[in-house]
This record gives C-alpha cells, structure tokens and sequence, in this order.
C-alpha cells in the first residue's frame, strides 16, 4: 500500500523539504502534497481573473483558488502533517487541521513545546505531536513499512 | 423554523452577549451554544479526571473534554459565528471554521479588517465577514425572518 | 407526520401562496419555507456588512448571505417544489434542483409545457412534474394524508 | 497527482477544445471528461430503447440516460468548469453546478460580464469566476503544476 | 426515546393492524408509518398530473408520486417491518429491503416458512425473521421498553 | 475513463453473456462483475464453515458469503444492470435495486413488457429501462465512448 | 440543549444507577439510554421467534434482536459511555467503542487502572477515561451546563 | 478485480501466515494489510516523540500512532478477517469489529466454539463465522474467484 501525506502550514522554513528528502532516503512509498509554498504566486493566485481594488477581494479570490488545490489533496490524503511555527498568525494551519478533524482524517502536528496551550484543542484532535521533521520521518517510517 | 447558532472564538470581550442580547430584543427564534467560555474552568475541565504533571496532557484532557460539547454542538448548530479579537493566537477559532467547513455548516467570521490578509483561507470557506456583532445581528435578523 | 417542504424559484407571481393556502384550507400537516422572496430585500442582503463598488461583488455578498438561508432550509426540507416561470434566467431554480438532486432530496417541478425540452435534466431528476399550484396541492394531499 | 476536471454546459461554441489543447499545450496532468455534446446524438440517447409520442417522455429517457454519463462523471471528477454561453435556458449547467455544491465539489464559473446577476448564486458557491478560456487554462496550470 | 416504525410490503391482508393494534394495546411508544396501502389510489397517484395513453409511463408517474413518500418515510424511520405474503411478486418490498440494508438502517422479514429461500438474500441482511405479526409485537415491545 | 458495470438478478439466461460479449465486441472500457452465478454453487457458498441441520441457517450462512462479494462489488460499481426474467421470485435482484437507489448508483432494468406493472417501483428508481441486451448493449456504448 | 447519553458495557454493577441518580440529583437535561442489562432476557430475546437446537444461533438471534435496539440508541445519542469491569470478556462493550469511534460519535471509557493496557486502542479514541461513576457525573455537568 | 483484506487481532498465532500463505498457493488476486504484530515494537510506537513518566500516556500515545495506521487500512479494506484467541483480553479485535460494523464494511470472524457466547454481538454484525484459517482460505477463494 503507498500513502499519501499533505503538508500543511508554516511555509518559511524548510520542514517540508526534510520530510520529504528523509522518507526517500529511506525509501518510504509515499506521496507528499501540499498548498502552493511560494508566498508570493500564492497571494497572486486569483490576479490573473481580473484586478481588484480591495485588499479583502483580491485576498478573496486568491484564497479560493488556492482552495482548488488544498481541499482536494487534503480530501485524497490518507494523513496530514500540519506545521506551527514561531511566527504569524498561521490560521489556515488551523483552519486545515480542523478540516482534517471533521472529514476523520488523521493528522499529525508539528511545533515546539512553547505552544502547547495555544494549541491544545488542534493537538486534542491529532493522532501525534511532534517536535522535529525526524520525529515525523520516524513515525512515518514506522506507519507505512513496520511488520 | 428556529435556528441553532454557535458561537466560537474569543472569549475576552462581550461580543457573545451582544449578539444575544441583540436577537432577544428583536424576538428572533434563535438559540445560542457555545464552548465554556470561563478560561480557567475550561483550562480545568479534565482535572476532576485525575492530576497531571506534564502541561501538555492537562491541556490535552481538558482540550478532550471540551471537545465533548463543543464538537456536538457544531455539528448541531445551523449556522456559527466565528470570532477573532486582536490578541493570542485563537487557533481554536480557526480549528472550528475548518471543521465547520469540512461539515458544509455555514459560518460568518466576525474580526476587524486589520487581520484580512492571515484570515483569508478562514474567510474563503465563509458565507459572510461582519466587522461588528451589530452587523452579525443583522444578518441573523435578515436570515431567519424576512419574507 | 409532519412534512417541511421548500419552495424554490420564481417570485414574481403567487404561486407560493396559492399552494401555502390551499394546503392550509386542507388542514395538511406541512410547513414551508422559501428563501426571502423580496427581490430588492434579497439583492441587498449583504449591504449591510459594507458597500461594494462592483456589481459582482455586491451580487456575491448578498447571494451568500442568502445561501445562509436556503441551503440550511434545503436541507432541512423533506421535499421541495421547483417553479420555472415564462421569464428570466431562474438559474438559482435550475441550481437548487441539482443541489437536491445530489442530497437524494425529493423534489416537483412547477413549469408550463413549452420549456420541456429545455428543463429535461432538471425533470429527469424530479420525482413529478405539474402544471398548476393546484395539481401540486393535490399531489401533496396525496402524498402527506392519504391512507 | 493527476487531476479528472468535468467540463458542463454550453455546446454551441469550442471553450472545451481549448481548454483542452491549451492543458495539452502545457503538459498537464488532466484527463477531462464531459457530457455527450453532439446536440442530436443526446437527444435522442433513449430513443433505441422505444419510440415515444410523447415530447416529454422522449425528452425524460434521453436525460435519464444522460444522467447515467454526467451523474457519474460529476461525482468522480476533481473539479468541474461550468460554461454559460449568451444563448438559452442551460438550466442543465445551473443543474450541474448545485449538483457540485452540494457535493463539496469545487467548480469554476465562465461566463461574461453581463451575466452576472442571474448567475449570483451559482458564482456564490463556485471557487472562482472566468471570462475566458485562457484564464481557465491559467487557474488549472497554478491548480495543478505550481510549487 | 419514542420509535417510529416503517410498515412495507403486502396491502392484502390486515397485517398492518395487528401490529398497530397491538402495540398500541401495550401503549408501546411507536409511531407507525407505511405507503399507502389503498391499491387502486395507489396505482392512480400520478394520475391528476395528467392522463397517460401508455402503461409504463401511468405506472412510473404514480411510482414516483408514492415514491416520496416512501423514500421519506424509510429515511425517516428507526426500524422497518417489510412483510411478503403468499400472491403476488412483492418486488416492491424486496426493494424496500435492499433500501433499508444500503442505509443501515434495521428491518425485520415477515413471511411464512415455505418461502425462506427465494428470501435467503433479504433475510441475511435482516435483523429478524418474524412467521407472525404477534412475533413482531413481542420483539417490538422487548426493543422499545424492556430494562 | 473505464467503467464498472454490475450484472444483477437471473441465472437461468445467457444474458450476461450476450452483454459481456457485444460490449468486448464493440472494444468499450467496461469490467463487469456480478455474483456468482452457479446457482448450487451460491447455495452451497456457505457449507464449508460447517453443516447445518436447519433449511434457514443453511440459507442464512450461504447468503452472507455471498453478501460479501456482492455488497462490495455493487459498492464499487458505476451502475448495474438488474435483470428480471419470466420465472421465480428473484427479490435478490428488487433488493439489488434498492440497494442501488439508496446509495445513489445508477442502474438500468432489463425485463419484458408483461412485467411493467408489479416492477413499477423498481423501474421508478432506475435511470432505463431495457427489454433486450442488444438495447443494454446500444445504451453502453453511448454512455461510455459517444463524444 | 438538552443531552442522549448511551450507556454501553458491564451490566453486573450499578454503574449505570450511580450516574444515572446522579445526573438527576443536580437536574441534569439528560436522556439516557441503554441496551437491556437484564442477563437472562438479553440471552432469550430472540426466543420468541422460534426454538433453536444450536447455542450459536441462538445467540446470533437474540444477539441481532438487540442490536435493534443497541445500533439505534448509538447513532442517536450525542455521547457514550463505555464501562470495563474486571470480570468476563466484554467484547461487546469494545465492539460499542468501536463504533462509535467510527461514527465520529464522542464516548468516555470507565475503568479502573489495572486494565490500561489492554484497553489503550478502546482509550485512544476516547474523549475522556474516568475510574468511577462520579468522576463521568462531573465530566456530565460540565459538558451540558458550564457557562 | 482484486480485494484488500485487513487481518486484525490475535499476534501471538502464526493465523496471519497460514492466510497469507494459502491464498498466495491458490493465486487469489487479495493484497492483505495489518496492524504492526511485533507486541515490542508496537507497545513502542510513540516512544520517538518523547519519554513519558505515566503508563498511561505511553500507551496512549503509542496506541494513537498505530491507529493512523490501523484506522486508514480498516477505511481502505474490502474485508476484514477479526482473530479472536484463547489468550488476553483482545479488546482491540473487537473495536476493529464495531469499527468495521459501523462503516459497512463486510468481515469474517475467526474463533473457536467455546468463546461463542461473549462474542455474539461481534458475530452477530459478522458475515461469516470461521474456525480454522483454512475455512478462510476457502471463503476468500470463493468471494474472490469463483464464477
């Protein structure tokens, strides 16, 4: 069986890329997804339908075509991995773990220990807390190819 | 036909209330939930379950235990508020939008507009964002008792 | 039993009286609900959460504001009556008749003879088609008290 | 990840061919499906299974048969284009649209400026609004290829 | 908690009675609900719509008519009781059957010993097969009020 | 995109056959599955989990087995073919039907003419009704290759 | 809102009572609701549907008659709780757990300390583990009446 | 067509392999998934995330890891074979089963005759009842195979 696994969050260190590099390393069969991470393509998703005058709208339709793509790899992903980092106000993290919750799926957070308490109703919902990319590459490991 | 509409997000200022106090002046058949708003008895709600040492799982039972209500109450509320004030994280307000969202359960976020640009995603998946409980009031007006 | 049935579509004649009344004068256990059939009232549903400069998005705001409304109400119904009158677009009818369609969610179609060939699909779907109000009220007669 | 994108509504113009070449062009990975668009060949998709006096009937097995096709390729698709031509009732696209929404489905709206009130609600469910075929070809490029 | 029960299948003999007879008897806490059972306004249902000059399309405008109240009413209901008797082809009931099973939700077979094997599939996926309707008040009675 | 189509109801007739081989003939993307269609086979399905000395048990267990092949294959299906022919009770294939239309998949019925009557509820959920294989077959080939 | 409350698992001490007087000492707005605790008249529910020489059916019998009951009252209720005791096997108390698990239904795990092992899958998907009745009474009157 | 079958239960029979092994004799087209069967390792699974000073919360935390795994092969299953042995508690079997039974889909219990009564309600949900591997093989052989 391959799994597929959507990254989730934070998009201004290189967890991502440590997951990924880590489970090909190892060989694991899975599949990464995740949101457009480059900020700056991201925010201008919806510019080319047509300029806005209003921050709110222009935010608007970018979001949904970003939602195109989040909603449709978070509804096939078999697991989610989503990141809090130390910055920013990160709410569509959030936004996507309880996503995640409503639809069953299971999803593991990843953050430092000084943000238990904010984040203890999105923790109460995960299947894991982790603390570092090779804490997830570990239990990855473990998930997908342990007998 | 009532409605059932929940309530979520910050539990600092008196824009629950509001809302309320709003609805009942005009006679709109609407009932309120929310979670337990009172912080430090939610920080507490699973410490009659026993003590803990760790902080991480005296918030995760507590997280738990609130979870009890405030996931049966979104899944049987017609519509929820979502509020987001100028201070912490409320990640928790975030979480809930997903879930709603997964749901297909419509919700209105309640913020200012100095917070659009990390609330887009939240904002996106909404059927509406007001700037004050007034214009919630409104809509709720508007939503179960026009012709 | 008690029935809630939906009335989707046209405004601009009174057929949803003709049919509230003549199940009244019956003494048929139904309640109806119908989105806000105010024309004017409806287009500005959302002007209260703050003036827009373009059309579409005035248009945006106020349909999703009453999409609080009928979705829920959609929902809710055990069955709902569709009317395509001889004027207009009435894409929101033809919408509402496929987002039934897709819950599994009985539902009539109210139209004259000469848009049979255009309303195919959406007649495919329904599980009647009538002419009249009158035909309707029979039908629901039938359907809620015969024995 | 490859992408299935559902291509509903108008017939009489070549928006599908060029979303499709333009996809093709680009190298994406989207395979498209569609209703039978040859306007005779789908009226008369139930004809072999009896002659009908009836314009209803003929018209109701030929939708049902329809049905068979678009029903199932709706459910399996990722995304779906819905296209209002300036021509006709196409109440089947307005069906088709519901039909997404009430599935959770995501879809984009292409149509023209001057149609933009009657389609409100449809756009208000949709995760974007296009006026030409090369936006939508632009919007499925970020969708589906952008990092 | 009060029950509502589902009464499919046979309209020749008086069943239907005994069993609402006795269950009301033993002031059980069940509210029945059933097809209508008059066979003639039955086959008639869709015959105010408007005359039929073929047999197939008056028997599926009345199927459909006396489908949503039955669709409704299985959807509805907490438990179904579909009865076969000795005449007749009762595929109706099979289908009731088949519906239930897809949905989950519980029924019981009401037929006599001589017919278990053409039965075998609707009985595997029953919770009970009852030869009597005091059978079916006896396990009635257990299921609503026993301690 | 290729098709599953499940083959419901009678064993006596070599119609699967008929479909199984005009569809390879016309080289369209169908798999086809069905039960299995060794009537003592089916019978005796259960016999190897130990004996039986009662006729329903016996029936039951078979039953159940074959459940579990046939709920998960019309589970998987895009649409079924339910056959009825002109002897036996066949409720399996009625419950087949029904266990179609309340998951929402497709299904076309396959009977004569002279059975129209007592198969109204079942034909009233299905999206065609076929008299011939060779009918079956014209109606796949529309649906899965017409352009 | 008022509150349905399962109580599933052991049935030899008077857990059940205990919560139940305890609730409504304090005017808790709760239901409960409950399979029958009677030993011997859960064993013969199926006894009146006719003799059996097998004890495995039965029991599959009287096992299914109370699953009418058992499957209706757990999707019903808005929370469950799920007693261990220290004696006999109590798989149908795991096979509840489980269940509602699957549901996404909330429950609470009641056991004492010694049985955290072998219980630690049941306790995963719990929302809360209590060691005695009156730790759940409080949990009760927190979830359905903190401010 | 080719099945998945999840195998839960009992570790400490070699049951799994005598499955595995004579399907594999037989060419049955079956993939076959698992929890993790090494007792150590799976008591384990959560140790990478960090030292726990409480029995409790290391079980916690290593039983939520294997659930990301069990619960995403249980929802990916077209069967499920649930082992029950003469040894332990084995409440997770039956959690898998009430699991199972809850999302419909089908399984075979696999157990001696002496455990029949603690287990009937899991048997009663069941589609089959085995008491060998071998009776396994065969059933699987005939689900997946025969014509």
């Amino acid at each position: 069986m391959s799994w597929t696994v959507y990254l989730s969050g934070e998009i201004h260190t290189d967890w991502r890329e440590q997951i990924i590099e880590g489970c090909k390393a190892k060989n694991l069969p899975i599949s990464f997804t995740s949101a457009v991470t480059n900020h700056d393509a991201s925010d201008a998703a919806g510019d080319g339908l047509g300029e806005e005058s209003s921050n709110f709208w222009r935010d608007h339709k970018s979001a949904k075509v970003n939602a195109i793509r989040t909603k449709t790899q978070i509804e096939k992903c078999d697991l989610a991995i989503v990141r809090f980092g130390d910055k920013y106000k990160q709410w569509n993290a959030a936004f996507d773990a309880g996503f995640c919750a409503a639809l069953g799926k299971p999803y593991i957070t990843l953050h430092s220990a000084d943000i238990i308490h904010p984040l203890k109703e999105v923790d109460a919902a995960a299947l894991a807390w982790a603390q570092t990319p090779q804490q997830v590459i570990e239990v990855l490991e473990y998930v997908v190819s342990a007998q």
